[in-house]
């Protein structure tokens, strides 16, 4: 009989921000599996640390930074592969996941794999947008308000056009996509409506207005731009 | 010296999704506060309830139920000046709120009110749209994809023009909303790839795809619609 597969959300930073149950499966995880970037660090594994136990088995999951779709994709295969070796053997796996898995996360792409060998259970976590929303006292929607969540990625058209359109907006993934943001939140008379956190619930969490953000955040930085008035304030 | 005002997300239902410093705040909190509802009923309190010390004092705050933005407003006036009452007495306040305080939460309209009178801290909470999506196994977006979220109670033309335009989205506050939904997503060929979450985490959680699903949901329960293939899947 396999193993089963958790997919648990640590949230966006502060360990004490992952959920009891994401703490209590950690600790009692014999097998804990994470995505480590082209340096070797992994952000999941270090807001995580405290709670992986002494002796746990720990699968590092390297992926190619930069790389085209291919080579992505074979990480993922050789990924899934391994789990998948541990899953036969009757033994569970714990993949941590920052944020959320299911929000932007890496875990998608193991649990479409994984999906037909192994029972899946997905433990969500806090996401950057409600964490950064927290850090900046500004709310993210209220009563008949509509959000949407949009990576800086974007064309500069198609940015502008899906800001213009949302009622409020958090735009995540920003580092080098930064200085096209604020171009469209200038055009789009919004600069005074955005803040800007970086980091949110880091030690080194940095919180202020867009016009006060440094020309190339980090690339977990985000932006909430709110246009309404908060209805009842 | 004021006390502080904590709100404090303690997520879509599970007491297990609380996170590590809510049920530590909520612990130690000897004044909580939440809302209640026409029938006294508390989904926030029900949530914590395992948490509140014995011997916590609670402030209950009743909202009028389908009352006109006047009653409300004058409802929430009434719930901040209770709650300021026990802040200038220099005691802090724990506000539990479901899911995350500033998604579609009540206490942005409290935090509006309170600004000037107490520091405010907030902690984020696990938002219903991710504990549907790890409930439904079901992605929420990835890559460049993005991410819409909306109320049920727009009106129709306005729900559809929205769902059409967005890439993935999360549709909130069904209820009696749930038939022109279904009209909505009937019209745009998106039926078969939405799914249904109705109490997500509770005991009697239900999920199902949107043609199994109940004529007249719960208010909480949510639909995901998902249009693109996930990439590298």
């Amino acid at each position: 009989m396999s193993g089963r597969l958790f997919g648990v959300g640590v949230g966006p930073g502060d360990p004490q921000l992952l959920t009891l149950k994401a703490a209590s499966l950690i600790r009692q995880a014999r097998h804990v599996a994470y995505m480590v970037n082209g340096e070797g660090g992994s952000m999941a594994r270090t807001i995580a640390a405290g709670f992986i136990a002494e002796g746990a088995h720990e699968i590092a999951i390297s992926m190619p930074m930069r790389a085209g779709p291919e080579a992505v994709g074979a990480a993922y295969d050789a990924a899934a592969a391994r789990i998948a070796g541990v899953l036969d053997e009757g033994r569970d796996v714990v993949v941590l996941c920052e944020g959320d898995p299911l929000f932007y996360g890496s875990f998608i792409y193991l649990q479409a794999r994984l999906a037909g060998t192994a029972a899946i259970e997905i433990v969500p976590g806090i996401a950057s947008p409600m964490a950064g929303a927290a850090a900046l006292g500004q709310p993210l929607c209220a009563r008949d308000g509509t959000l949407t969540v949009l990576p800086a990625t974007l064309a500069e058209p198609v940015l502008r056009e899906r800001i213009a359109a949302a009622d409020a907006a958090v735009i995540m993934k920003l580092g080098r996509n930064f200085a096209k943001l604020r171009r469209v939140l200038d055009e789009l008379g919004l600069a005074e409506k955005a803040g800007f956190v970086e980091r949110a619930t880091w030690p080194d969490q940095r919180i202020c207005r867009l016009a006060d953000a440094p020309n190339e955040p980090s690339y977990f930085a985000l932006v909430i731009v709110s246009k309404g008035e908060g209805a009842w304030t």
